[in-house]
This record gives structure tokens, sequence and C-alpha cells, in this order.
């Protein structure tokens, strides 16, 4: 059965045209031969769906590709690749394609974080491939390697750096001595930021990458609602400088993780700022970029690297869908499937199971550190290390770094510290992950 | 077409059965109802070829697996599993497996750089799956991300740091000052190095596994005859103790790359120390782990970070392979094809194209320094920096960073440079790589 290149071609719809849309439009365009190589027959693309045909395009985009019936168009192609972003008409375009049984590639996140189950039933049963690369960590191989090269194995643990833009401002942060407030403004006037920082800032991005891992990655199906989240607003220049007095860098961190039996467990997913071990290799995780660490049973740590977001780096990403899931209309059969079957139980935040370090402003008296460790004693968190530092007039501040404690127990160990007398203020309470 | 677990088993060869094959046996045997969760239908551990029968082998696998006839048991299975290493008996085996239309997963890479084009071959023919992924830094996915995860960009570089042993002795050599065979007996003391470490301190297994990467990421057969390799033996621990002051690590990588435009140039493979940047990625690759850093045009750069040797971590990889290919077996098709359409021509070592470091001992005295930079500007080697270390008696040291030259060139360069009458020796000639 050698392999000779179809000459029929396979008929590619693009829904949507934004950053990374047009640069999968040209990819597709200006690459004829290789991707017909690579594929074994050539990619034709059919139409690229736009809210407004008349806007401005790159002017080597065919204008006659462009429709503003996006259903339509998902329905008369091989291949449907949808870059619109949000819930509707994504989703009902999406479906329109599964039942035609067209493959879907998609960098749709939140659509899978909330809608994911709805989508894997119907492209099961259209038997057909939905891939989604491109929806976690930008160019970063993560999908297929966790969903593939994993397959024989038991993830423990997700740690991701998953938000460029957050990653951004807290490197500039932690370089720069800046407060919140003026990295983001530094983000915003790079491009590494929107005008409205929210999704970003507030976790909610990261959250959506962060329940789509966790689904993969435990054969779960994990949704945005089941996810903890906390973003970074937060974080102040101060706990910054501590974090890397103390030997850490502070990272926005997407958490999934098995507690107990690693195949008879129950799952934490979060999104957090955390204390981040500074020999960690997340640590070293600069600027814009992201990271995925993961740590499998087997394989031990494992470490993806790579922009997260830009409409080059992305499009890569959604091409490597589109060259696999054309190569499986040709050669038959369908990638693996959604895995669902292991259906861990998904613990609320309260329930998670963290290393905390607290920042605390105190009476600068003797007595108060053995008086704020019997408290937290008695609440059943025990300490790791106790830090004093220089008393500035009469406040001394410590900083406790206490052992493995349920969210609930530190919760509330901390109200009770915060009403010790002597306390004047809970300056802070981070996790610390990755140590 | 909804799922469901069928329930004829998929038979499932293993051969070999050593510190991987033992792992890979054991993980089939003792997760059968998460494995056919995930591949749709039982996995059948139908036999084990081993030389030595009679050998210890893990008491939790079964004697009665055992079978000498390597041959006989790669024809009667679904899967077959080659972990024998060396050319034969395994090339005979994969052979007879893949003709009987098994598919067959191998983390053989001396086979695979040195007959790799065969087996594809014979895999084409029988229309089946020929998977490698823990052929190439153990657990680290990193086949399945450049065959179809970057198979709609162009990788324009790789540079992996591929062989542990190497990484070991080279990071012990930077944190402890250790020369070279001190950190290679440390390495042996520790099970990082075999009594004979030929094959890794010269650097034939990273040429392997570069002649694996070349081949894949730019769809072109690239031989381990095509490889141009440098072990480590010559690194000094004066050399690592000047790289590090220049702001470097010297680490063993294995460098395949484009020359000239990304779809129509030249490639280069080769494996040689290098000096790399202390702030690039891969110079935080520490101890015996692997990583490799992928450029492309698209994607941008990437890493992929993990173990790379070791039982577990190996069979991770290889299972994931399992898994994959036990599921195309039954929803039908077969994976991306190993494509060579491409097939850029490779240069030969000499035309490959590097930023060197040369350190000289010349004659202090006023004017050397001239005269060196003079001679290399006459062969057409552009100077990026020239530092003089305080001298030594009446020897001056003197470390040369040139911009990109050819090999050739270079070559013919340190040759006129040595013949000047103050230059007393040629200390050492680093490549640069990652900057």
């Amino acid at each position: 059965m050698p392999e000779t290149t179809s000459q029929t071609p396979l008929r590619v719809a693009l829904l949507g045209c934004g950053v990374v849309g047009s640069q999968v439009a040209l990819g597709i365009l200006a690459n004829p031969i290789d991707l017909a190589a690579r594929v074994g027959a050539p990619l034709e693309l059919v139409g690229i769906a736009v809210r407004r045909p008349d806007a401005e395009y790159d002017p080597r985009i065919p204008r006659e590709l462009f429709t503003t019936d996006v259903v339509e168009l998902a329905g008369r192609a091989d291949i449907v690749v949808e870059l619109m972003g949000g819930i509707e008409p994504a989703r009902t375009a999406i479906l329109r394609a599964l039942e035609s049984g067209a493959a879907v590639v998609t960098a749709n996140k939140a659509l899978l974080a909330e809608r994911g189950p709805e989508l894997f039933e119907a492209a099961d049963a259209a038997g057909v491939d939905l891939s989604y690369e491109a929806a976690v960590a930008g160019a970063i191989p993560i999908i297929r390697p966790i969903r593939e090269s994993l397959a024989g194995d038991h993830v423990r643990r997700i740690l991701g750096i998953v938000n460029g833009t957050t990653n951004f401002v807290l490197d500039k942060m932690t370089t720069e001595g800046l407060e919140l407030d003026q990295a983001v403004k530094e983000a915003q006037a790079l491009g590494f930021a929107e005008a409205d920082p929210t999704a970003d800032v507030d976790g909610f991005d990261a959250a959506s990458k962060a329940a789509i891992l966790a689904s993969l990655a435990f054969h779960t199906r994990v949704s945005i609602n089941d996810v903890a989240r906390e973003g970074i607003r937060s974080v102040t220049a101060a706990d910054v400088a501590w974090a890397q007095k103390t030997g850490h860098v502070i990272k926005l961190l997407a958490v999934a993780e098995v507690i107990g039996p690693v195949d008879d467990g129950e799952i934490s997913v979060r999104v957090h700022p955390a204390l981040v071990p500074a020999d960690h290799p997340l640590a070293a995780v600069r600027g814009a970029f992201n990271a995925v660490f993961v740590e499998a049973d087997g394989a031990g740590p494992l470490m993806f690297y790579g922009q997260g977001a830009g409409g080059r780096p992305t499009a890569s990403a959604v091409l490597g869908d589109v060259v696999s899931a054309a190569r499986r209309r040709l050669t038959g059969g369908k990638g693996l499937r959604e895995s669902k079957d292991q259906a861990f139980p998904v613990l609320p935040a309260a329930a998670a199971i963290a290393r905390y370090q607290l920042r605390l402003d105190v009476d600068d008296r003797p007595g108060v550190l053995a008086q704020v460790a019997g408290l937290l004693a008695d609440h059943g968190v025990s300490i790791d290390t106790v830090r004093q530092a220089p008393s500035q007039g009469d406040v001394a501040h410590l900083l406790i770094t206490t052992h493995a404690a349920r969210e609930a127990s530190l919760a509330a160990t901390v109200d009770a510290v915060a009403r010790l007398e002597p306390v004047r203020d809970v300056v802070s309470v981070l996790r610390v992950e990755g140590a």
C-alpha cells in the first residue's frame, strides 16, 4: 500500500479571520505543496466566515472566500476550523460541522471549558475528530502529549503557566519592583494585555485552560465551574519582594492534581497566584511565555515551554491539527477519543490541599511568635518554618510557611490568627507550589 | 457511533525484558482496566522474547510468557514492542512483525538511525504504524509533537540535550570544578554511565538521536552517517571555567538546522560540545535530564524537558505508543506517515555554519592581538569580541568569539593562527549555540 497523493482536495472551512484566523488562512494559501505532501492530498480553503466582510483583512487573502453565513459554511467542508471564540455562534457552527461529518479544529478554550462534554459527545456520535491543540498554551504542544504520549501513564499533577499576560505582569513586578497597576499598564502599552484585562488578571482565561487540562489528564469531565479561581489582583510589590527574599517567584498557576491514590483519588483543579521555588523549572519562565509542568507516575517530571499566544504561534498549533485531521480523513480512522472513563470526583475548593506562606504584622514583644504558633497547632496546621523580619518601630513582621494543609482548615486558622490580640494584620496568604 | 469496549483483546508481544521491557510488561499487567478503557479493548500480553529465560526477572511477570523465539513471537501479535536494542535480531523481528500486519513500537535509536528507511518503507507497504516516541529523550514527548503538532509549520533548528550521561558529567564539571575523568567516574558510581562510556562520551548515542530528529523535522532521510560527531572527551575543567566566566555553560548538543531558505535550503546535522548562554532555557537543564529546544517558523521557540532514560520513564513513552497504536487498530487508519518529500540536501560537516570561541596562549607583548585579528580578517572570519585575560608570566590568554563562520574556513583559520610566531597554543575551539 504505497502512499500516493490523492488528487481530490480536502475542503477546509475557516470560521473567523482575526489575528489567528488570518495566519491560518495564509498558512494554507502559502504552502500548498508542502501541506499536500504532508497530508497526501491538497487542502482547499473553501470559505472564511467573518462578521464584517467589508472590514480590512490581509490583502493576500482573496475576498471572494469571505461569507457571513457561519453555519452554512460549517456544513460544507471536510475540516472546519473554528477561531471565532465565545460561545455562540461558535457552538452551533461546530455542532453543525460535526453533524455533517466534518472534523473540527478549534482554539476556543471558553467554549471547551463550558460546553466540552456536549461537543465531545457530538464528535463521538459522528465518529469524527475534534482537536484543540491551540486552546491551551498556544504554540506549545500539550494536548497531544497528554492525550497520546501519556496515555499509558498516570498523571499526578499539572502546574501550568498558561496565561502570558499575567506572567508578563508578574515578571515585570519581579524584575522592576513595579506595583500591579503599573505593570498592567506596561503590558497594555506593549500589546500583551487588553484594555479590559479582567479575563487575564482575574484568572478566567487560566481557569478555562485548567478545566481543559484536568479533563484530559484525568479522563474526567471538568468544567470551568469546577475550577477554584483566584486572580493576581491582590498581589503587591511587597509580596513579590518577600517571595524573592525567601527564594521564590510568584506565578499565576493553573493546578490540577490527584489527591489520594493515583487511580482512585479525588482531583483538585484551581487557579491562583503561588510561590514557586526559584530553582523550579517554572520559575525561569519569563515574560509572556507559557509553560506546563506535568508530573506523571512513570514519566516523572516533564515540562513543555513556548509562546502561549500570538497569531503565528497559535496558527502553528491550529495547522498541526488541520494536517493531522486531514491525514486521518485520508487513511481512515480517528484519533484517540476523549476518555471519560475514570471520572474522578472533583474536590470543592475548600478541600484542596496546599502549603501556605502567611505574612503577619504583629506587636513586637516576646511571646507573640509562640502564641501564633500555638494557635496554628491547635487548628492542626503544621508549621514548616517561621522567620521574623527586623521590626520597624513596634511592629514585627512574621513569615510562616506551613506544611500541607486543607484550604478549609487554613482559612479557619487564618481567621483565628487575625483575631489574636497582638496580630495587627494578616498581610498576605499565598500558596507554595512545586516545592 | 458511540464507543463500546470490544471484548476481543489486542495481542501485545514484547521483545526484550530488560530495564525498560520489564516496566512495560508490568505496566500492561498491572493496569488492565485503565488501559482497556483508554484503548477501547483489553490488551493481552501474549509473550516476551528473552535471550535467557532462566535469568532473574521481576517475579510479578509470569514465566510462562517467556520465549526465546523472537521472530516467531513477532509474527503472532497485533502490536509488537521491540526493546532489545542493537541491529540484529531486532531488525529481522520488526520486519517480520510489519509483514504480518502488526503495528510496531520501538525504542531502538541505533536501529532507526541506521536502518530507518528500510523499516519505514516496510511499515508503509504493510499499511501499519511504526512508532518510536521512546527512542529519543526517553519519557519526553518529542517525536509526536514534531511529527504531528508541527506538521503545519517549518522547523528551522533543533538544539537537543539528548544524552543524560554527558549532561550529568558536564553538570558535575560545572558545579564542582571536576575534570572529565573524575566526573565520569562519579557518573559510573551513581549508575548514570556504563563501565564503557564510549557510546555516551563520544557522542554516538546523541548522534543516533540527532539523525532521528533531523529526519522527522525536515522530512528528509538522515542516517547516523550524515551526522558530524564530536564527543566531550576533549572538554577540560578549564574550558568549563572559562565558559562560566563568559556567561555560558558547556552542553553536549545534538544540532539539526536548515541553512538557507526554510523550504529550500540545506540541512546540517551534528553533535558536539557547545557554549550555551547562561540565560538560554537549555542552560538550566541539570543533572541527567534531557531537553529539546525547537525553533519553528510559526511556533517560535519551544522546549520539551524531562527524563531521558531509566526504566519507568522510558516505559511511559513506550506505553503511550502502545495505547495509541492499539486505539488505531480499533478505529482503523494509521498515524501520520514518515513524510520524506522534502529531501533537503544534507551538508557535509565542513560546510556547517556556527559561531566559535577560541582560546589562545600568546606571547604577552604589544601587537599580538592585532596580528591575530588581522589573520582572522584575512580568512574572512569576522570577530565578535576579543577578551584578554590577565597574563601569567610572559603568556597572555586571548579569548576570541567569532561571528558565524563555515567550519571549513574556521578550521583553516585556526591552522594559520596556530602557525603564527607569537601564538604558543590554541588551547580550545568551541562552538557557541543558542545565542
